[in-house]
């Protein structure tokens, strides 16, 4: 096939994803919550031909040798299945953000102004191995009133189908287009280019998965990406901090889970408190197996560290590895995450009330801590109670994206005959 | 110069401006509203140097025998600088909306979440003849803590250096830097080339003026833009209008300005009531020379009417024009704005409660209205203080952009020590 038979295709697919936008624009909430009952009840039901559906694609894997990660990210149980549909039925209790109204207020012309959250139309979800996305995308772009168009890895084709022939038979009995939910059944790779060109009839695109995919897509699509590339968070423990928050919060945000983006990948500490609060969190750390990696007057504390290159500061380890490095005070720090940080989230230890506002305003991050261990940048814990993804870019939403990422406000005016003068 | 050239003079200004955007991200209010007040000084004290400035230009556009129009655009008179100086003092009154801290709420874990208002960066604005918007644009990116980028018309160079150095120089006084506020001194079509790809340093492209810059801005741009392409709104007269309302509406819609981007270019009007209030439109219409044309069931109504045909549904005229088309019902015209309309204003006429409430939410436009005027979409009605411009896009913002628009939102978290389990 060519480029413009694969433009064909997805333009037809567009074409239908934007007419069911339209109904589900204005789907009830208690429609949309029937559907997502109903698949959850269907991933329950039909839980033996989601099975069986992976195996082919586990087998598949096997036999193509794939690395064991992408093996078991794969592969769905059970025990895997209850999850994903329970996630369904979490994401039905979530508000609808759809159709709330903000803020009316009379002018002195005397309409009254203010805001009505609607969707944002059709959302493209392009994601790798695991197929439970295929169950959560769904669900989250339905509750927030948009279509999806689901783009799954080739390796997942065959649950990614089983699940989505649930779905789709859920929105059928709610009376919903079949089409709010499509996933593209081929696999070619140059679909997605397709897909990342179809600015007609796809709003925005969401990538999940590894950089390298992110990367592609971005560069790649004529339509806005909601994304983020990378996660080097820093922790800085100022002078005045709590000695016992500043171990906790260090620990856990390098150690809670070394393969996530919130992790720290950069401890900072103000050169006064190097010597009270280093040798305890080091050990800890060493305990635990984390590699360290210092700068100089870091190493002078710590004796037997690796030196911290240049290239630490701009690694995302999702490992245990850690670079520390020792700054002269709050200004310095905010000079190394300004350079350093990859604008995901950053978090500062201190009791000092002047220090702790200037890096909240200063740090131009995602999210912003004070006494907080970055790991809990995520939708789950802000209470959004579901995410889709993270935002590290600046326009229209960034950090954690739940429900109401995936919509947008029109203006609505309630007059009483007024025109203008 | 080729392309590689444009490309380092972009790089090299979009630098600086990075750098000023990061001192102007945490200006305080008073240090912002000082240099808007010293500008706006600056304007009446420098105005000889203003008008010299813009005499050149003036006589150039003579020369080179610009349309009138366009010259008229570029004139600049003491009352036109007086209004440009009070411009900037009308920003200076407006609240800040940087650092503005939303729904701070405590989560299971202990901590609180909310969000700070922060800017969104570098803006760059893309405009034409008129040389007020250096001043405007400069005030609402300054206010909004955002370094400026400004790309006037090469038509009024002379005028826009003039009125940007008095900027620098009360930016100067206000100890920010003169960087905060650039004008391309270059008028090569190309720099604007090297300006859309500049997406290292500028954040967002405003881009002001005719449909065809804004055309060649979007299709350019690997930047995001912040636009509005066309302006085709309907008024929709229900069949259980008031007709003082419904009459009253149509004509301030139609005829209050016509080369506006809200003005109505077509009217709808429900069967059961277009015998009752069509006469009356058409004979004001009429006397206010609009010319009308109708689809087949209005010209029954109103004999000698030109016929519309289906290229008038698409067409903003910006002109005494306008179509008009008896509809069946809500169904009908709702069907028709979704096929025809630019998604920027759409207004219903009517008493009825559940048509009003099914207008309201299922109009996918920019702003939606129930008895009121398409007249009053504009910044300054809606109580934003300020416009930098419309959007008829769908993230980010919509409608009208004040200095809201020019800001983004960051996730703030303040802790006592929590760490996640």
């Amino acid at each position: 096939m060519m480029q413009d038979d694969f433009d064909r295709i997805m333009q037809t697919i567009g074409a239908q994803a934007k007419v069911a936008s339209r109904q589900l624009r204005t789907a009830t909430t208690a429609v949309k919550n029937n559907a997502l009952h109903d698949a959850a009840d269907g991933f329950i039901r039909d839980m033996d031909a989601i099975l069986v559906a992976n195996a082919k694609d586990v087998q598949a894997a096997k036999d193509r040798q794939l690395a064991p990660a992408l093996q078991d990210r794969l592969a769905l149980n059970p025990e895997r299945i209850t999850a994903m549909a329970d996630g369904l039925r979490q994401v039905a209790t979530l508000p609808d953000p759809v159709g709330a109204i903000d803020h009316m207020q009379y002018r002195p012309s005397g309409i009254q102004v203010g805001h009505m959250r609607v969707p944002l139309g059709v959302i493209g979800i392009i994601y790798e191995s695991r197929p439970n996305v295929t169950a959560d995308a769904a669900a989250l772009c339905l509750k927030s009133g948009n279509a999806a168009v689901l783009r799954g890895g080739s390796e997942s084709i065959h649950s990614n189908r089983a699940i989505a022939t649930i779905f789709q038979q859920a929105l059928a009995q709610a009376n919903l287009p079949a089409e709010s939910v499509q996933l593209l059944q081929q696999t070619d790779r140059a679909l997605v280019g397709a897909m990342l060109r179809c600015a007609d009839y796809i709003d925005v695109i969401v990538p999940r998965g590894g950089k390298s995919l992110i990367e592609r897509v971005s560069a790649d699509s004529c339509i806005p990406v909601i994304k983020h590339l990378d996660g080097i968070c820093h922790v800085y423990i100022d002078a005045d901090a709590d000695v016992h928050k500043a171990v906790a919060i260090a620990v856990n945000a390098k150690t809670h889970r070394y393969g996530v983006c919130n992790a720290m990948e950069t401890l900072l500490i103000h050169q006064h408190i190097a010597a009270t609060v280093l040798p305890e969190i080091a050990r800890i750390m060493q305990e635990k197996g984390v590699e360290l990696r210092g700068c100089e007057r870091a190493c002078a504390v710590i004796p037997g560290m690796i030196s911290a290159t240049e290239e630490d500061w701009g690694t995302e380890y999702l490992a245990p590895v850690l670079s520390i490095r020792v700054v002269d005070d709050l200004d310095a720090a905010l000079a190394h995450i300004e350079r350093w940080s990859s604008a995901h989230t950053e978090s500062i230890v201190t009791e000092h009330y002047s220090n702790g506002q200037r890096f909240l305003r200063e740090v131009d991050s995602s999210s912003v801590m004070w006494n907080a261990s970055t790991r809990f940048a995520d939708g789950f814990e802000y209470g959004l109670g579901a995410e889709i993804g993270i935002s590290t870019d600046r326009l229209h939403v960034r950090g954690p994206v739940g429900l109401e990422g995936l919509t947008t406000q029109k203006w609505i005016v309630m007059g009483n005959g007024e025109i203008r003068e």
